[in-house]
Formats: structure tokens, C-alpha cells, sequence
């Protein structure tokens, strides 16, 4: 009989199977704070569903666990696989089928990222507009963690973009799911049940994107505020009056002072305002012609004034890109200033303040420091956790997520559960929605080889 | 031991279940067309999801088939019930528990209807923007069959409008997923896969519903077109273009002739171009000010003509109003006619002139009349099918179906498989997708209660 490793020869190819010492570094790990990395038995790495196909009858037969893994930048750990297992790297499955510009669609490969495609899109005039702060993230990636982003306030989250899939199941049988088309009633809605599942229920080989036309004209308007119960007072006010903004954002102080000095810029208001600020929002404006953008953008300032804002900047072009770059890239200077966790806590958008309150609570009780910057308009905020003790720092998060659950949330807006929140998740989550949850992942997987740490595992 | 009866009195009161004779016959159909009707041996009526979790253990605990009833106006038999089965009715679950205007949101049960919830939402200037044709629908049956409606093209089908639900299952459990919020990634998404189920997964108890900022200011633009196929190019076009109308509907001729003929109002076309026409779009545009409506019309028109609309008219407010009442009441126009049924085959909506071509040659071929109008911007077409010999009729939807789905598209876009397409369902799906759903659906409800017949069901 073969050993494991002929097999995935004989599935993918020899050159595109790597095991022991020469499996790189990089498939150990995702970008998480704390999930410890490790090294996977095997990597593959596949060009067509069939060599997935392949790859999952081989594992399903030996019991062996696969993780799917895109371009590893996901924030919960849900890629970092078992020691003894199989990683299904999607980087060669990297291509965009087709930019059908009749039905505004993409059919794209698992592997391709979000800027590719958002340059393929661009010259048709449409977008993709799931923001997720991470350009070089993968379609497949941002489908298995229902990625958000800055653009969600707006255009929804990757869930509302993906119409279809193509997917390879456990047992290794390959299904199509959804078309090109917004709406069905024909059977259960197998691809939005894919979408968020981390790779625990099967993977994902082909999707299907909506697109929408791409809007030409943008404006980027900055809202100092000096009471911070004035930014989540005014986003449901600045919404309710048809705004409309492309993304709507919230900058606390202490992160507003870390990106500017981070990225080594300046955003162009004056001391006296900057050092009063104890909050920004960011409002994105995004319009078909220059006479609505104007409209809008005297609009944004004129009730962003009303709602308490100290004074409204409308930033130059570039400093307009640096400043949402930064805000993008948040983590990474959350990061080199040390923090030991990042949390996405989503709540109903009016609880934001409540939820900032408790925060700041959180962090006072347990001499921790807590900074965020967040989606105000989806209520999804950003927390840096700096706190180095692990106990303490696992009661912190503790209590964060019980206070999100509490406000009428979910631990993760847009990161995933994966490996770093699966024992909070399993903690306050209803054990009869936890059994349902098992169920139906056991309808898909029943011998329990896809992602089996993450999610719901055991383990 | 207590016979049924009682114990159903037990958990509902017993002025709440009707049995045997004193069963109304309402609660045996909706308005399929070909679906018979079929009293249940019980019709039970809570009110709270105690009530329910009550009724269904008694379900559980005899085996008795429960049937989730609305207000019966689907179109596919899918509340049709067992006659040895109970019929759960919410029509006393019609409360709208609260307008939650700072989260956009509206907390309802799942008897209140899309007409309540459009009064109630529009005295705060939000709006439910489904628009299912039957306004009369409830909340609950929506959900059950993804409702779509005229409003899709811009604002999406009711699966994005549902944000959380309670529901309880075949065990008398209650599980509660999703709220408040847009985004979360934090386990499977049991909210999307109850919506389109149609009663086979679980009881909907409460729903969290999205409300977007009714917009003020709208306007009809009728096209009439000489040439059919000119009509579906147009339609992508029209969108590409940024228009974003509220919706964007497909009516033939004859479908036409019909509905001003059936409603007794004239377009106020002149004769000449109406004698002409084969087909016509209707274009409805909203806006949050006149003035940015005005440009939309003049930019739609100047689009229509270009794209070989034979003309454009602005209808006058009233004359709108009745055309879209007409349009909506298409159904009641075709049942008087005399169709013997309708389907809603959705295609990508660039697939739409070859759909209605092969319905045409369907309909030559067959002897049969088949007319249409449809959702032209989802690619989601009705089509009334004029054949009263029933196995050329299958016939004939076989044909029809098979051809929607050649094309990239589902048996039905909103309308669901329920009773009456569950044939065509079973024998065109893939049989691997099948199997997965019937593995889903007994990871929900293991003993298969939740009504049985429907969609999977091997009766």
C-alpha cells in the first residue's frame, strides 16, 4: 500500500507536495497574536478542484485533518493546522475566471487576492467592495471568515457578494451552490452556510462575486470630537438622515496618536484641536459625479457640527489615503506597540459607547491598557489588549465578550472564532446552539478531518 | 394518557386548536394553483415561542407532521399540511415588538405583515424594503421562502434583510442567532440557513429585521420596446451605469394588455406606440431630495432611448400607482385568465432574452400559452403557462426549468420549491446536494416532523 505522501503525489504532483523540513515556516501560522504556529505533516498545493478532490479522498481515507489556507492573513488562527495534518494551500489556485460584466459578476479561484482583484475590476469600471484592511488576503480566505471591513456600513460583508461556490466536500465529492444571480429559493442556501464556516465544513474552490459599479468621485471628511459619547450618539443620526456614507469609522485618541506618528504623518488640523480630541470619526464619501460628492460632503459636515463635533476637515487627497491606510493597517501598529491580543466585538451600533465604557472599566480594574479604533457604523470595534500576563489577560477577554454578548453582540464581527476565541466562544455561546452546530457539522464532515481544532473542536 | 387534543390544549389553550370539522378551510391551501388543498387534523394558535416549544414537544414526542402557516399567500403549496398533521398558525404572533430607530432595526413576530410593517416603520422614516408582491404576507412566510419582490434589484431579497431570528426546533428547544448587527463571524449562520427553508428546519418565533431610511421622493418611468431583445440588453447597461433604481421591471405584451385591461387604466401611451410595443420596462426611482430625482429620471430616459426604448414617459403619480399595483397583482390577473400555473425561474439577468426565447419555443412547440413579466434587473421572470392537460403541462415545466437552469439559474427565484416544484427539484439537483440537504435537514430535526412533504420530503 502507498504511504500518504505517494498519494498526495499521485493527487497533486510531487513538486507540489511538501512534508517535514521543507514545509516553510509560513504554513505554521496566521497573523494571530496568540496562536502558537505549527508545522503541518504535509502541505499541498492544488490547480484544480479535482486535485482538491483528490487531496480530501486521501485524507478521508487515512482520517488525516486538512486546513485550507490562503494568503494567512486571518487574525484568529484558524489556518494553523494540526501537527500531524494535511495544509490545502490555495496559491496556485490564484486565477480570475472571468469579469462578467453583463450580470456584474467575478468567478474566481479560492487563491486570488483582494487587490488583484479590485485592479482586474477597476478596469471595467466595478468593484468588489469587501474592504477587509488586508489587501493581500484571499478571496478564499475572506468567504471562510465572512470578512467585513471598511465598506461594510455601506455595502454589506462578504456574505452579501457571495452568490455562489463551487466546494469540495470531506468526502472528497464536489458541489455547486448559488449562480450568477442575487436571488433564490430553491433549497437550503448551502453557500451562505459556507460563508464563515473557517474551513470546518468544506473547501472552497470557486466563488462566485457580485460586483457593483465603481464610483468615481470620493471625499474622505474628518470629525474631531471632545466627548466620546457624542461619536456613537451621532453615527445612527448621521445614517438615519440618507447619508450613505462608503465607510464610517471610529478613531479613539490614543490610536489616532499612534497611526499618525506610526506612519509619519500629519493630519493637517490644528494643535489646539488635536490635543482636545478624545475621539475621531472618519467619514468616507463616495459618489457617480462630482456635484452629489459636494452635496454630500457639505451635508456630512453640516450634521456632523450639529452632532457635537469641535470642527470638520475635509483631508486633502493624500493625506485622505494615509490616514485610511493607517486605519487599515491599525493592527500592525497595535502590534510593534506591543499589544498582546486584538479583539473584533460587534455590537448593536447604539451600544458602542456602552461597550467603549466598559472597555475602559475592563482595563482599569485589571491594569491593562485598552486601545480601539472600530466600524461604528456596524457597531464592530477594534480592541488592542496590552496586557503580557495570560491569566489576566484571558480574564480580560473574558469579560470584554461576556459585555459584547451582554449588549446584544458577538465576539467576532469579522475575524472568525478559529483557534484564539474557540473557548470563549464555546463558554457563552447556548450549549443548544452548540449541539445544533456539532450537528450540522457533522452532516457535512462526519469523521471530523476538516480545520477539527477550530470553531466548535473539541480540542 | 392524554389524547393530542388535550395535551395541544395544554400548551395553547384550548380555544386555541381547532380539530376535525371545525378546521376552516383556509388552513388546507395557499394560492399554488395546482397544489390540492388538504385540511390538518389539528390548527393550534400561540402566542409566545413557550407556546410553540409546547406544541412541537407534543409533535415530537407522537411523530405528528407540524406545518408553520402564515398567511397563506405562497405559491407553491408549501403550507399545504398532512391531513394526520398539525398546522401551526402565527396569525395571534402579530406583534411588532419594537422600532429600534437608533440600530435600524425592527423586532418583530412572525404574523405581523409586510403592510403593518411598512405603516409602522414609515411614521420614523425607515422602511422594510421588501416588496414582496402580497402585501398581506407575513414576516415569517417571507423568511420561509427568501421573499424577493420588486425593491431586489437595489436593496437585495429578504435573506439580507434578516439580521437574527428565535426559533424553535423539532425538540421544543429555542435557539436564538444573530441580532442586531451586520456583520459577525462567529459560527455557523444558523439565521441564513433557516431563511428559504420553508418550515422544514424549524419554527420562526421572532425575527430581528433590517430598516434602511425611506427615501422620499420616487418616479415611474415607463419604456415600451419594439424590439425584446433590446429590453434585456438594456438592463445591464442601466445599472452599470450607477442609476440604482428601486426597481426594474420586464412586462410583455400581452401581460401588459392584461393588467390595463384586468385594473381598467390606460398608460397614457398613445396608440400608435402602444400598438407597436413588445415589451416594456417599468423603471421606479427614489431619492432623499426632488432635486437629485429629477437628474435620475432625465438620466434614466436619456439611457432608455439610447439603449432603443421606443419612447419614455414619466407616469404621472396615480397612473404609477396602479401600474405597480397591477404589476404586483400580476398573479390574480393570470389566475383569472385561466393560467393553470406560474413559476419564477431566475437566470443571470443577461440570460434573460434567451430564457423567454426558449419559453416561446416551449410554448410553440407544446400548444401552450405562456406570457411573462418579471424582475427583469435579478433576471427573476414569472411566467404564467396557459396548458391545462396536466402531463403536457409537466411537460412543458420540465422544459421550462430545465432550460432556467441550463442557463446558469434555479427553479424558482422567491416564489420556493415547496410542494409544487419539489418533483422538478428532486430530479434536476444534483444528487450529492441533495443527499447533503437531506443530512442537514435531519441534523435539524432528526425525526423529520417539520413539515415532511415539503422540498426534500420522498412523498
Amino acid at each position: 500500500m502507498a504511504d500518504t505522501g505517494s498519494l498526495l503525489a499521485a493527487a497533486v504532483g510531487p513538486e507540489h507536495v511538501l512534508t517535514g523540513d521543507h514545509v516553510p515556516a509560513e504554513y505554521g501560522h496566521d497573523e494571530s497574536l496568540t496562536v502558537p504556529a505549527r508545522a503541518p505533516e504535509y502541505v499541498v498545493r492544488p490547480t484544480t478542484a479535482a486535485e482538491v478532490s483528490a487531496v480530501l479522498r486521501v485524507a478521508a481515507a487515512e482520517r488525516i485533518p486538512v486546513t485550507a489556507r490562503g494568503s494567512g492573513t486571518g487574525m484568529s488562527g484558524a489556518c494553523v493546522p494540526r501537527a500531524e495534518g494535511i495544509v490545502v494551500s490555495f496559491e496556485r489556485m490564484d486565477r480570475i475566471l472571468e469579469i462578467d460584466t453583463a450580470n456584474h459578476v467575478a468567478v474566481v479561484q479560492p487563491g486570488v487576492t483582494l487587490a488583484d482583484l479590485d485592479r482586474r475590476t477597476a478596469e471595467v469600471g466595478l468593484c468588489y467592495p469587501v474592504r477587509s484592511g488586508e489587501r493581500s488576503a484571499t478571496v478564499g480566505g475572506t468567504i471562510a471568515t465572512n470578512a467585513g471591513g471598511m465598506y461594510a456600513v455601506r455595502h454589506g460583508v462578504t456574505r452579501h457578494h457571495v452568490l455562489g461556490v463551487e466546494a469540495v466536500l470531506a468526502s472528497g465529492e464536489t458541489v455547486r451552490s448559488g449562480g450568477r444571480y442575487v436571488k433564490t429559493s430553491t433549497g437550503y442556501d448551502l453557500t451562505q452556510l459556507l460563508v464563515g464556516s473557517e474551513g470546518t465544513l468544506a473547501l472552497i474552490t470557486e466563488a462566485v462575486l457580485r460586483l457593483t459599479p465603481r464610483a468615481g468621485h470620493g471625499a474622505t471628511v474628518l470629525a474631531p470630537f471632545t466627548a466620546p459619547e457624542d461619536i456613537a450618539r451621532a453615527v445612527p443620526r448621521l445614517l438615519a438622515g440618507g447619508l450613505d456614507p462608503l465607510a464610517l469609522e471610529y478613531v479613539d485618541m490614543l490610536t489616532m496618536a499612534a497611526l499618525t506618528a506610526d506612519h509619519e504623518f500629519g493630519l493637517g488640523i490644528p494643535e489646539q484641536v488635536r490635543d482636545t480630541a478624545l475621539g475621531y470619526l472618519v467619514v468616507v464619501l463616495e459618489e457617480h459625479s462630482t456635484d452629489r460628492l459636494e452635496a454630500d460632503v457639505e451635508a456630512a459636515g453640516e450634521q456632523l457640527l450639529s452632532l457635537g463635533a469641535a470642527d470638520v476637515y475635509v483631508l486633502p487627497p493624500a493625506a485622505a489615503r494615509r490616514l485610511i491606510h493607517a486605519r487599515e493597517h491599525a493592527f500592525w501598529t497595535a502590534k510593534a506597540a506591543g499589544a498582546d491580543e486584538v479583539v473584533d466585538i460587534v455590537v448593536p451600533r447604539a451600544a458602542l459607547p456602552a461597550l467603549l465604557a466598559e472597555a475602559d472599566a475592563i482595563a482599569r480594574d485589571s491594569g491593562s491598557v485598552i486601545t480601539g479604533c472600530g466600524h461604528a457604523g456596524d457597531g464592530n470595534v477594534h480592541l488592542a489588549v496590552f496586557q503580557p500576563d495570560r491569566d489576566r489577560r484571558d480574564a480580560v477577554l473574558r469579560r470584554l465578550f461576556r459585555a459584547g454578548t451582554a449588549l446584544g453582540g458577538a465576539i467576532s464581527g469579522e475575524h472568525g472564532v478559529g483557534r484564539a476565541k474557540k473557548p470563549y466562544f464555546l463558554d457563552l455561546e447556548d450549549p443548544a446552539k452548540i449541539r445544533l452546530m456539532r450537528r450540522l457539522k457533522h452532516a457535512f464532515d462526519p469523521d471530523g478531518i476538516l480545520n477539527p481544532d477550530v470553531l466548535l473542536g473539541q480540542a
